[in-house]
């Protein structure tokens, strides 16, 4: 099969892979209909995160499924299945309290590689959840932003745990943050602030339900959501972006009380104690439990209720996978979108 | 009158100081029935925190009203009350959401110094709680705990989510630490585990509702946590230390998902961004809103449901105020009451 390997930073491949095979019985192989690029594949693309070897990309998936192993019960040849970035039992005690990012069989789907034509999916009854019937193919793309931008964002908002009549704000104009905005405006907020200095991103942030654009960053940022909120600070503040700028920026917005969901992959961060006990917000955060919210978002999207496909602004073959790197590293494109 | 004042690291003195008159017609001025040393104190006393001049001491107390300002409405002179170590209007946004001790016009009372024979309370309303008749002598120690160590405690426990059936562990064996412990009970933990190698304060937890006492501290201290959890680790933890060795071990003793609550006033503490990212915890804390939990917490203490007055386990006149200094500096007392 064809699959995105990535030789240096920079330097995206697409080439020969083996093909794979079921391993464990748990297993399942998937045929992909569509697979993308991430913001946080931008890290060793950028050369940030350190890679030893050639590395097979991507932990973003949708596909029919080809193959299972003897143990799997649930999940059959056939079905359409969008899965997440880790694979876990979805059975466990961790699992089971909603955190299966953090199942204590978990398997990052970003070491296997879906940039690909196949792929392994561990734990495909924990991991996989198929759509009632074949989706038409326009909703492709929002079911494959389930797998991780769209779960990702709408974890950012439960974790912020935004409500009805609240004030949200959001750090981060990447495909996570924009979605953070739609999830932030299905969670009731009233008023949400898309803080962005980019033109087509701003677009999308008002589309996906945004009430107010910030330009500004830093200090001058929390200024402008202080000035907004009578001088206390959003109740809820998405964190997309995982720098100590961005998180000291969400943690300044917050007022008393409040709260912060991050989820932007932190690089570099440290929090200084003293502040954050004095600041009195909470914290919550981490790589997305998107399993916990499959079966809501795929029957959102299904229903047609929410579109986060519109993030992909660039679609591509596989083949051209290094193209999609270049445009998302260059901030041309919010995502590319590559077809297997 | 007479008061505390530390004047130089190791050195408190109780000495004449000018009677606190009304300031502010919002203002109530107490006669001190009881104060105490806080653990707090300890910081400045032992010089990890400067103090450029001679400094009052105390913020915690009760008393009888003996004066209110023009604008104090349901407070009156000759009733007895509860205050927090932060003065509240207890009306404004973040007031009523909770966090009075982020109050839009907080004042702090250590600036005051309640180690004396008299205070002036600023907000008097918004900050004081008056019993509902004089309380019996024996009550005075348990309402003074609630001013401050009690209400930390039961803030640490609730910012944990401590629930029924579930499993808390409190960091630090301070009287914050043990009162911890009993509000975890009432918060219906089934497993509490106090970490303590002091034998009077491990007696104290077991005696507050502790059901494990564990020794090891740090990394020692989490892989006991782990192994009594199968492997997990708490779903609540309570940090009632503030250094960098309690906050990490707080957060790597909470499994994923699970909370760390944390009012020790953190001392030199920066938390490593990408290990909070995976570690999945919630975090919530700061200076304990004391004040939301006052009421509830009178009714307790009057009803005799609950005893936190044990934490005082010295008792000395106002004038010896250095000697319960010293006594809690070398952990010979747990907390020393001191009578006007």
């Amino acid at each position: 099969m064809r699959g995105a390997v990535l030789y240096a930073p920079g330097d995206v491949r697409v080439e020969d892979r083996p093909d794979p095979t079921i391993i464990e019985p748990t297993d399942a192989i998937i045929r992909l209909v569509a697979t993308c690029v991430c913001g946080s594949d931008l890290w060793p693309y950028r050369g940030v995160e350190k890679r030893d070897e050639p590395a097979p990309m991507g932990h973003e998936y949708v596909g029919v499924v080809e193959e299972v192993g003897a143990q799997v019960a649930t999940i059959r040849p056939g079905q359409f299945v969008v899965g997440s970035f880790f694979a876990s039992d979805n059975t466990c005690e961790i699992c089971r309290a909603g955190y299966q990012s953090s199942c204590v069989h978990r398997e990052l789907m970003g070491l296997i590689g879906t940039q690909a034509e196949l792929a392994r999916v561990p734990l495909a009854d924990g991991t996989l959840v198929a759509t009632p019937e074949p989706p038409p193919a326009d909703l492709v793309p929002s079911l494959l932003a389930a797998s991780d931008v769209l779960g990702t964002g709408w974890f950012g908002a439960v974790a912020a745990e935004v409500g009805p009549g609240e004030t949200a704000a959001v750090v981060g104009d990447s495909a996570v943050g924009l979605l953070a905005v739609l999830a932030a405006g299905r969670l009731g907020a009233e008023r949400i602030i898309a803080m962005s200095r980019h033109e087509a991103r701003r677009r999308l942030a008002l589309e996906f339900g945004a009430t107010d654009l910030v330009a500004e960053r830093g200090d001058e940022g929390v200024a402008r959501i202080k000035d907004m909120t009578g001088g206390l600070g959003a109740h809820s503040v998405i964190e997309a972006v995982g720098t100590q700028e961005s998180m000291m920026q969400a943690i300044r917005a917050t007022r008393p009380g409040g709260h912060v969901g991050y989820v932007g992959v932190a690089h570099g961060v440290t929090l200084p104690g003293e502040e954050l006990f004095f600041s009195h917000v909470h914290l919550h955060g981490g790589p997305a439990p998107v399993r916990r919210f499959l079966p809501e978002l795929i029957e959102l999207i299904c229903d047609r209720d929410i579109d986060p496909g519109k993030v992909f602004d660039l679609t591509l073959p596989l083949e051209q996978a290094a193209q999609g790197y270049e445009a998302m590293d260059e901030r041309r494109a919010i995502k590319a979108l590559l077809r297997p």
